[in-house]
């Protein structure tokens, strides 16, 4: 990875997210290893929007490499309120910290503030465009538990809104997986999305489902996402959909014993508390590689940075 | 201390609290000792109420150690709001830290999530339940001024609601303390309360009283507690009570010069400020005490971690 | 710099601001030099008014300086809500620092405060009262572009109710400097400030302009500072005044070509964007030394406490 940014996974190749996850894992290995590789260096926080475990996984991971954080704290309590525009915020923060992260609810804010600053930034979501190193860390617990080659998954719950899952599905089409997406008929992948995927997919293929059952035995990864009760107009509309794509123990009688089920949590309750004991259950682990992945991700965006010249 | 939780002061024998109070007392005398002892490790802040002190006393202290913290910050900004159930948010938390701190409006809320977890998890407070680490610094304050032996003290206030309280009551209970208990009748302490430190008590005695005046003498320490204007229906009788347990230098007439007043702050106007500056006063030594006492239980939680191998 | 406490840019003579200004330059320029300087040292962050990069400068200033922070948080989540004094909470936490930054909304808080406390207390802002490192950082930026030494400088905007103002024009009074004060009639200086100006004013000049045009070819400085809508009785007028004092290319067709725009950031539309690549710029500039300013501000406050022994 040489970028100076990272805006969304789209901009890296096969052979960069290889390169971060292999990164990932070395320091996973030996997390001593690296404890104090950037002492004093600082990382600077903007979260325009809300977000628990982005920013603490975020700030974990530069305190791991030895390095802190700077935060701006909640838009309430900053300039923004007085009118300031976000290209002037990150201009003068980057005069505070090494490299920047930075979610907002505007999609292509990342971009745009990308390009008035000299430090290297991250983005951690911009509205309904891209999260990076989500799909990163997705990719690493992919990779972990059932290997990125060959790999037959399924993604599920709501595919229509889901930054998460658009992502996710861009980056394993570079490596030719075949992807089942199951989804009720209104949270369908966006169209335009099954376009791209049908004109980037080298040997992968693409299929659409209403229903878990017909395409679980052959999942080596299920990967279960939030369906929002805020998208329907309809209470009991809701319920049947939210019912018919929830895990347990008994949907999962036909699956095979090597499946991985992951999810991006916070879960509601589309995964049943009695898989969290079971060795399907990935999603805390995966939580977890949030950590490493972004001090690879962080390790490699600071690298030739003032320490080592 | 060979505990994996901190969860009440209950699960402490006398010898436990010694062990914690002794190593508060060196960590004081030569803190430089301990300032890289946790170097590079995380303790994770979920306070699901506001705190200022507990959480900054906590923050200080591993700081202190040389260690560092990530804090999940406000419920408001969290996942919390979408759902996501307490064992949820403790698992995915646990991995980003090397212990937890967590405070909960709901009583209980510490022992269930420390089944869930394999990190120590430090109870902050939960609801009306137990604020460990408080007790123990108001032990160490206790002990640095008066000593734990033969002890005769005075706790008066909102005896009633208190957590704070009972947890002392608790533990002194162990050190066969003679205790006063000094309120309205409203607000004397629960009977269940009384009852407990009865069966507990080993040559210590228990009584309860509404008025300071007939016990001051005897006292070698006076622990005051806020009583809240919110617990009274009616202003005046707010008024009355509050006047006659407030303590100013008239009050104190009849105390011993050796008098140690406490009070586990804030306060409104239960204490004159006129007291501050006498020798009487150790309140504010109470509250600096919250540091030593933290380091110690976080230096005893962490022992036998991975920087010990 | 040899004082406990840094409450208001007043108290600094000429010589001190030299040994801040010069410490910051060298500090400047070798910031490794100090990296570990004060490692374990913890500053205290009290902000009872939002504030985003005075606190976060000062943050980075101390973990620059290899300390690090403790923060209060936001007012609302407290124990000033359940109605504690400043002076009790200051006491409080100044157990946990070794220094305290205060900002607060009424004037006057921070030498209250300071008198309640051993540790040094520096002012971050006291409602309509002082704000010395802003000064002090800003003085920094003049002394860097124009120098300090027969200085002619423009202050305009809002030059009746702005701290950072009245700060400034009362510090460079004690280098003699030209100033010009542009501004509304409705926004003038106080009167008490040009007053006190002119009694302190060594061969330095004060002058009053209600147009930029006549004056703006002598500066060597343009100070320009936010017009705030709420002033305002009336938005016509708002917009009247706001359009005459912004500052463009055109605007500054007569300016010379060494000319500096500073402003305290942040703006809204005083400052044209076009403006930003130009060489009259310094704001970000600006914004950014607050970080070595406020390093050697704390690095003068901290020197000679317990490490240095």
């Amino acid at each position: 990875m040489r970028h100076d940014h990272l805006i969304t996974s789209k901009q890296l190749s096969r052979d960069d997210v290889e390169a971060v996850l292999d990164r990932a894992a070395e320091i996973d290995a030996d997390p001593a290893a690296v404890a104090d590789r950037h002492a004093g260096r600082l990382l600077g926080l903007l979260f325009f929007e809300p977000s628990t475990r982005t920013k603490m996984s975020f700030e974990t991971a530069m305190k791991r490499l030895g390095g802190d954080v700077v935060d701006m704290g909640s838009v309430e309590s900053s300039s923004v309120k007085k009118g300031e525009t976000l290209a002037d915020t990150v201009r003068v923060i980057e005069g505070y910290a090494d490299a920047l992260v930075l979610r907002h609810p505007r999609q292509g804010a990342a971009t745009m503030a990308s390009e008035f600053v000299d430090v290297p930034l991250l983005n951690a979501g911009d509205g309904a465009g891209h999260h990076p190193t989500q799909t990163l860390l997705d990719l690493y617990t992919i990779r972990q538990n059932a290997g990125l080659e060959d790999l037959t998954i399924g993604i599920m719950g709501d595919l229509k809104y889901g930054r998460t899952v658009h992502s996710l599905a861009y980056a394993l089409a570079n490596f030719d997986a075949h992807q089942h997406f199951i989804s009720p008929e209104s949270l369908q992948l966006p169209r335009e999305v099954v376009f791209d995927l049908h004109q980037q997919g080298g040997g992968g293929q693409i299929r659409e489902h209403d229903s878990l059952s017909e395409v679980l035995p052959s999942l080596d990864v299920l990967y279960v996402t939030r369906i929002q009760r805020e998208r329907f107009p309809d209470e009991s509309e809701y319920q049947k959909v939210a019912g018919e794509y929830r895990i347990d123990t008994e949907t999962l009688e036909t699956a095979s014993d090597d499946l991985t089920v992951m999810h991006p949590l916070p879960r509601v309750d589309e995964i049943a508390p009695e898989i969290d004991d079971t060795d399907y259950a990935a999603y805390f682990e995966q939580a977890h590689n949030g950590v490493p992945v972004r001090m690879a991700i962080l390790d490699l965006l600071l690298e030739g940075g003032e320490n080592d010249e």
